[in-house]
């Protein structure tokens, strides 16, 4: 089939040239036009366009557009298209990692053009171009019909690692659910890894744990494979730093969890070590040790002693 | 090689098998010789005794035994072994799941008696006699390089899934810190796939989200393997408790954070929500409900009303 | 001064009495009558109004309101008051427990028809009336400083215990985290007093214990007061359930958490403590169980089992 | 009465000062000489004695020997006593912050030679000596009986601040957990200060804050009386480090909580969130770091850069 990928960074990019690799035709387009042409350049399935006027004239209705920017952007670059000349009956699909109940807004307002919208969750990283993609998308069947065959494209699994999870806003929210186990799955992993590395009469060495535990064991997984990966080429990990960032799937998890009323202690926890990983000097800390000082005077490290 | 099995269980029935699958001889006893025999029964390898004195009598010196027992039981083991005429030079492998700390007296007291003592994690379940295990081997070298060829037979990953992990306690100390992980992660799943399932506006399919997870995905991992098996035949869920048992490494895990002074709110959080699983009538919530009733006239739910 | 108290409640009730013991006259409004006019009854310097009009009618501009409904009427309660001519230089004091977003958006509406808005946190429950409320407001200074005989009149601690903390919106923000660390503290107390009930083989008398703490010791508070006191009435608590609720703040708090990247484990998990405690047959449980059983043959408890 | 007093710390010492303040004679000791006889040239009452054959020569049978020397050395000091001549029918009081199993282990061991113990959690730190102490104490009945008018001496509220709650063991037990909690709601506050500091757009005053929350509040509570009177002479706590170390009770309180199955996510985190407070370069981030980069190509802050 036909479809324009909008977006060509780390994942847009990767997702073209699978695309392009399944046979499938990829009108392409990035705000910096040289990397769609560098990666245009690869694949004679893929043709650059460098405005969205030239790809929406590229391409007969209906279209299905798919588009892998930041999520700060979604909006902009989807009233850019609207713009561009979009018709209805064309499709938009939000593959990267927005919340989902903007998605559900967005959906509202396209069909008042009688744009169709779905929302995809796109898990896999780097590494979907050459495994495939786990890919839950939420819209309307009819929607999602039209663009099947790129999805089995997309997929890993054989082409079988896509669903159609539910209406629109559903595949945000599964991919919104999944970035918080994995903010769980990383932290239960870390701990157990520094509490091996606090023993240090046993002097264990990380890298071998982590091979033996691959293969045959409770916590084989994929985070487990790259750990070890990790670990051989840099057994102390020391060119990294331990300050942990997050991309806002892990917050609106916790939000959600408040929202409906379920306890998610593992997965809040493992965001609120991240906040915590970042913090220098926290006020937190000063306020327990100014109520330990005040009633048991208690010796208490003075500020800047390390 | 020739090594002795003790515990026809679960675990050490299916490692007799593997052993002798593999090739090896194995003496095998456990408490109860109608499973004995009947296991003996399935391979010729596999060597059935009634008693320890016959499974000492059975082997040359220096014996290799692998005692796979529940681990309330080990030392009764141990010193049912001893009365049965273990020599000095022969090896004793406790390879079930003791704490590590049991296991260091136990090599401090069998030394004085020039016995061996190796302690080894093993992981892998029902499923390890198939896919091999994932052991964790503490010990001395010398000790250990005796059932190498064992170990090898055992191990998952084409025989490399074993690893001589460190001194005396180290194989226990991994193997529990592999638990917490474990627990860890089987928390994270169930609070994301608890959070799908509360959002009602969405009727998520729980087993088709564990099914597309399984490949591609970040949080691809046996674990989730298992839970898409569970849910193909039991979509509700609806023939299990949410009552969690536990069997200890988890809270040795929790101790060893106390003690080590590691911050392990994953591993610590997944434990306690066990522990939250079982009560009923919690006193703590009475608590809170007695002083929201003081302070705030807050009307509160009376006992018994549901 | 003279003041409108809007909400004849548990706590606007005590308000307008304590009010008008303080020689304020308070115009007073419920939308049930009948209770208005108890309450006027009481003393002289309540003057009962049967609706909005009314009460504007009986006031002199420049009016102050002080609203104290349930939050979810209090923009219904403002848009009647605004139907009912408030004229520009009134004042409407929020003094509920209102989001703090809220009453941003609510001042900056109101300001375009020259009303000023006060967001004041309250705190005390129905002690306040005879100790005193602990109040934080939030609002410009030429507003707060048109209530301050009322505040003083209010606030406990001999009348200092009020504060203007900020601008509009701060009053129901420090409000919020008061909240957020009242469930914290509640929390540990609960924890504490479990783990006492639990150590059977001391039969320790919660109640002694809850005295001996009262005074002296680090722990003393108003809360382990209430919790004295109600151990008195009933040691083993049994007229309470263990099911806790909750009334917003502690969500917000997390929320801010979550929004801030503060880390707060301990006041989110006081609240999803309260989410735990309304499960039944939770899905989580299920889901840990169904790997359990996955994995290792661990004997599940079948649902229904007590 | 007639007490000795062994340990003339900060506890020890103040706790002589109070019982000779009310009339009782203090044989008094510490390792320091010099330290006692400042402290008895305070009050006649206080009898300093350079060591502890001259403390049991000057006390008449049966002596009741109050020991407030850190948890590390309590058995040696039992020992010296033994040493020095103490009788059958002597009580020994361990008033310090041992373990509670401790504690009954020494009074097994003691029941050889018939002397008794006690075992008193004591809690108000250095305020104690004015407010009098929270004393929860452990020990048979006659063993208790012999102290109680010193009891009633050091105890807050008129004497009535203490509490003889169970069996030897129970007075550390209870203290333990009193501690615990104190761990919570130290860390509740915390956060909830840090939260009130990091919105930055309210420019919030904590000392403010904490002032009017004293009084009238749900959160009213010594800690906060504290935290207020060190808010107010260092507003930003700038002279603080947020380094914040535990002095054990905290822990034992989390193994306790293992050790019954009793979930106590509050205290537990208050704890852990100590520990994380001493980490610098964390393994735990950098294993979570070395998965982001391996999965996501995520950009991930090196090590050294701030």
């Amino acid at each position: 089939m036909q479809l324009a990928m909008v977006g060509m960074g780390r994942m847009g990019g990767n997702m073209a040239r699978r695309l392009a690799l399944g046979g499938h035709r990829v009108v392409a387009f990035d705000v910096d036009f040289e990397t769609t042409k560098a990666i245009a350049a690869e694949h004679h399935e893929i043709h650059p366009v460098a405005d969205l006027a030239a790809l929406v004239a590229a391409m007969p209705a209906p279209r299905a557009i798919w588009i892998m920017v930041p999520h700060q952007v979604v909006d902009a670059t989807i009233a850019a298209l609207l713009d561009a000349g979009l018709e209805s009956g064309d499709l938009i699909i939000d593959g990267g990692n927005s919340n989902y109940r903007e998605g559900q807004h967005r959906a509202c307002k396209l069909a008042e053009s009688d744009i169709h919208f779905a929302d995809c969750g796109t898990s896999g990283g780097i590494w979907g171009l050459k495994n495939g993609y786990s890919l839950m998308i939420g819209g309307k069947s009819e929607a999602i019909e039209l663009i099947a065959p790129a999805l089995t494209t997309l997929a890993a699994n054989d082409g079988k690692g896509w669903a159609h999870v539910g209406p629109v806003g559903s595949g945000h929210f599964v991919k919104m659910v999944h970035n918080g186990i994995e903010y769980g799955m990383m932290q239960a992993f870390a701990e157990g890894f520094e509490l091996m590395q606090a023993k240090s009469e046993f002097a264990l060495d990380m890298h071998q744990i982590a091979r033996v535990w691959q293969k045959g064991s409770v916590v084989s997984s994929w985070l487990l494979d790259l750990t070890a990966d990790a670990l051989e080429q840099d057994k102390g990990l020391s060119s990294l730093s331990d300050y942990m960032d997050d991309s806002g799937e892990g917050r609106w998890t916790v939000n959600e969890s408040v929202d409906l009323g379920v306890p998610t202690p593992v997965l809040t926890l493992a965001l609120q070590m991240r906040f915590r990983s970042r913090q220098q000097d926290a006020y937190s800390g000063k306020i327990v040790n100014a109520m330990r000082a005040g009633f048991g005077g208690h010796a208490i490290k003075p500020a800047g002693k390390a």
